[in-house]
């Protein structure tokens, strides 16, 4: 019988990813009892589900974001929200989640410890459990800590019909609140801006939110959260899939204060910066103050407000009318301003 | 207008991880000329797909294998056989690959582009699309070329029941084909090893041959693919779930001449080595003899044989009948003999 993992000074082998009694061990020891769930602890080489009651959705997602522990979450947290974030922007109610660790020799295994405790934890609080995983280690110098790899399961309704192509000319623009929270709490903790230290990660699961919209405005055209690239090339991609531009409102976009000080600072626009728990929605007009009330009464869009509309332009450009009462262009960036975000 | 990416010369950027126009970019110019499928053309943050007619089966591998290039396959071709064979050994159809890249800053584009080429063309010849896709990249020194995690989904017709837990004691073990190809074709090619020069690695898609012995044998018990830990951590983790033994026949086992000299030479246990294309197999006695037919029959399995049984034991220990009359105890390593084989 091997000693237990040591989980306060214990570091990563290059045997834990070997497929041996070690990474056993890693499993059994580490993983399972923070993301415990039936099909986990069966150990096949997958997992069974249930037959779904509908069409699928499969959305995946590695996260590579540095540090590995922030101001409103960790890597293990982020990865559970992105993936289920993806799932639920194609209206669907997810059902799975399965996680792929890369994991750099060295590692120390309290840290491994506190993110996969917190990926149990926010898979807890989704509702959707982690059934099959995977863990490879590769040398030291060969990775930065570890990366996450989560790929998310999910079931779409009958009746749903959601997706990029589908904006028209005239369909209403709705954020589900402020921008810029996840990439300026990164940014501040990176460049230990002191004065920025209260800004938290607006990481988030927005599947709860996205049924409650569903309810509410069965015509909903997309559903998109701006992560990387931000709300910018969400609404640039969009635009380019529908053949449609866009005009949005800079006094509609609501920024939490001192979110607004670091990009004045440093010269960022908050519509380039990423977020991790919001959602930009298209809604034919029609449905759009239900829905707009619908998503202010779910706690995660009581900030929610109608910041423009799709407009008919064959250049399928987007446009924001500022605070001066101009008019910009809004292009997405070559590449987002902070690198490995997520 | 951007101008078009340079295949031959150019190499990975940051940006283009972005989320911004350079991913954009590579998403259009590199992997979906190589990756086409509806799904992942439609371009949002998941696939949507048809409704499955049974249980659904999920697993995911990430892939960290080096050299990224080696004889009888890449890491991308490895990346498709791997998860499609974690899902066909839970008895399923697989449907759909979801992909996740990510890339070390400075990766040539020619093998990012042979990567995806290779990708491509073992998803279509293995018939499942890849349907969904991630791209990040990392800084140069944070990670080794590029790491690929594939998650597949697979469809279970009723009445198919398998599961490391279903062995029982009289149940007969078949292997599909020789042993310790992939792992000594990898070991050869970062040893130099010119004699070994034409060992290939097995790396092959089995969910053809599953689905011949699932009709073949319906009483099937389970399948596993001996890969990290080779077929002595399968039989050993295979024990432990049913809480049986299992004895084995050295002779049975068949190994190609040259992998043989290579195991000889360097003192390594051919059982401990990983495949990418085998299966073992447990199936109750009365349908073994159907069973074993019916895989000599297919392609990848015509080197298939019985190589022992399931016993009554206690201890759950893996034995084997050596060539020369004695029996020794298989063990699983405490790890893979070769890191990053996978």
């Amino acid at each position: 019988m091997s000693h237990p993992l040591d989980l306060k000074q214990g570091r990563v082998e290059m045997a834990h990813g070997g497929g041996g009694r070690a990474m056993a061990q890693l499993i059994r020891e580490l993983f399972l009892p923070f993301m415990e769930s039936p099909a986990l602890r069966a150990g096949n080489d997958g997992a069974l589900l249930a037959r779904p009651e509908g069409r699928l959705v499969v959305a995946t997602d590695s996260h590579v974001i540095t540090p590995l522990f922030f101001p409103g979450g960790d890597i293990g947290s982020l990865a559970v929200h992105g993936t289920l974030n993806d799932v639920a922007m194609m209206g669907a109610r997810p059902i799975a989640l399965s996680a792929g660790f890369i994991l750099e020799e060295g590692l120390p295994l309290a840290d491994l410890a506190r993110i996969a405790q917190s990926m149990g934890e926010a898979a807890r609080a989704a509702g959707v459990p982690i059934v099959t995983g995977d863990t490879k280690v590769v040398e030291r110098g060969k990775g930065d800590g570890l990366y996450i790899n989560t790929t998310g399961i999910g079931v779409v309704a009958d009746g749903v019909e959601l997706g990029g192509e589908r904006a028209r000319p005239g369909d209403h623009l709705l954020l589900s609140g402020t921008l810029g929270d996840h990439g300026i709490a990164i940014l501040a903790q990176r460049e230990n801006l002191a004065f920025a230290s209260d800004i938290r990660s607006d990481s988030a699961a927005l599947h709860g939110l996205v049924a409650t919209m569903l309810d509410a405005a069965p015509g909903l055209r997309c559903l998109r959260d701006p992560t990387r690239g931000g709300l910018a090339a969400a609404l640039n991609e969009i635009a380019g899939q529908s053949g449609v531009g866009a005009l949005i409102r800079e006094a509609a976009i609501r920024l939490r204060p001192p979110v607004r000080a670091v990009c004045e600072l440093l010269g960022l626009d908050p519509l380039n910066i990423a977020n991790e728990g919001k959602l930009l929605a298209i809604s034919p007009p029609g449905e759009s103050a239900r829905l707009l009330a619908a998503m202010r009464a779910h706690p995660l869009g009581h900030d929610a407000a109608l910041i423009g509309e799709c407009i008919a332009d064959p250049h399928h450009f987007v446009q924001m009318e500022t605070r001066f009462g101009g008019r910009r262009t809004v292009d997405w960036l070559a590449s987002e301003p902070l690198p490995r975000i997520c």
